[in-house]
């Protein structure tokens, strides 16, 4: 059925395909998805493994099925307020979903991290603690993030709990610093082929770059961040006065 | 060369397909486009065409000429506050360009607007003036926007200038109104093939979806709109505190 793919399950495939359509805007929230008997038709596969493709959707977090009803695309964009600062974990949950959060690397750099943020250069001296996340909401992967934080104001940063919101449950408890400021650049991307293994996508799908700095203090850097949001999961509000 | 395009001047398709390696960022601000030289070698066309490929890139302003040392990609993205009421016009000047407009549509909708931004419905009231404009920076399109505006707020708004900013020249200078606030919700998104028409470009190009209210009071809603700011031009400046 599609040959490039075709060491993968083909209930996995056929999944895969139709959350695709979901991703890229063809199958709306409120829409049925296909139900198990168009899907043995259209596919050619068993009762079975028509069934195993609908709860891999539902699993996912695609779409819910309705006793009686069908299986129905569901609303599937979180809201991110970007006027306040705000975590993920609380965002998420604010939301609804079950934050998680997945490791990726996590080392020290001596010599401290530079970037150019909203045509300024902003620095932390070294050494700075560089994190790489990868974000969850009901095990759905949403945002992957890279920050730098500054040693200087969390010295020993790298024996805290990063499994949760650095925000709430480090700086604010461990390090009693207050955020007094974020300062983000958004740009609209396409996820390349390496981020958009990291996402468990194949299809183009678009996504927001987001660079920041976070201030705990006049001209203090606690840290600064280079993180992906996924387009087809992510919407930002903005208030303008 | 290029079959599918080959009733266009040749000149202009490999000018475009220059423009598109620095709109996917193959070749980035500060990199030198190809010379005239390496063009009539790659190509295969005359040295006159190749001066005229190098003119049409410098003309779109996609990349500048250094006498002596060659093209030089251009710096191509406008930062734009999400936080500040602002014009387009008033940006791109501060920008550093010369903003232009050309209006597509204008017409009168008797029932009214309504969208949901932020999951919140927002309504005006019929009538509503409907303007569907195209705006340019040094000719470049930047930036695709259908405003519905109050009627209630601002009778006769169609005898208006739509040349210029709405917000400066016309709510605040014609109707004395201050505008109190603006909410905006940000998707990122990838241009279907209509869009991409307007903006000239063929490639894949991301773009922000931009749905927004503006307030002229408490509750009181002056207009909605619904644009697309291209994402290989646009970066938008967020402040959370």
């Amino acid at each position: 059925m599609k040959d490039k793919k075709n060491n993968l399950p083909l209930y996995y495939q056929i999944s895969r395909e139709i959350i695709e359509k979901i991703q890229t805007g063809e199958l709306v929230p409120g829409m049925r998805v296909p139900s198990e008997n168009e899907i043995v038709k259209k596919y050619e596969v068993s009762n079975t493994t028509a069934r195993k493709i609908l709860n891999e959707i539902e699993r996912l977090g695609w779409a819910v099925k309705i006793k009686g009803k069908g299986t129905f695309v569901q609303r599937n964009t979180v809201e991110r307020s970007a006027t306040r600062i705000l975590s993920f974990t609380k965002n998420m949950i604010e939301a609804g979903y079950t934050p998680s959060t997945k490791i990726l690397e996590m080392k020290e750099i001596a010599s401290g991290y530079s970037a150019l943020i909203s045509g300024r250069q902003y620095t932390i001296k070294g050494p700075v603690l560089k994190i790489h996340r990868l974000r969850y909401a009901n095990n759905i992967p949403m945002m992957m993030e890279v920050r730098y934080i500054s040693k200087q104001f969390c010295p020993d940063i790298e024996k805290q709990d990063f499994s949760g919101s650095l925000y709430d449950n480090v700086y604010e408890k461990v390090y009693k610093l207050r955020l007094s400021e974020v300062v983000q650049e958004l740009s609209a991307i396409m996820m390349d082929t390496g981020i958009k293994e990291f996402f468990d996508v194949t299809d183009a799908v678009p996504a927001f770059l987001i660079e920041g700095v976070t201030f705990c203090g006049t001209e203090m850097i606690l840290e600064m961040e280079k993180s992906i949001y996924r387009g087809d999961k992510y919407k930002f509000t903005v208030r303008a006065t």
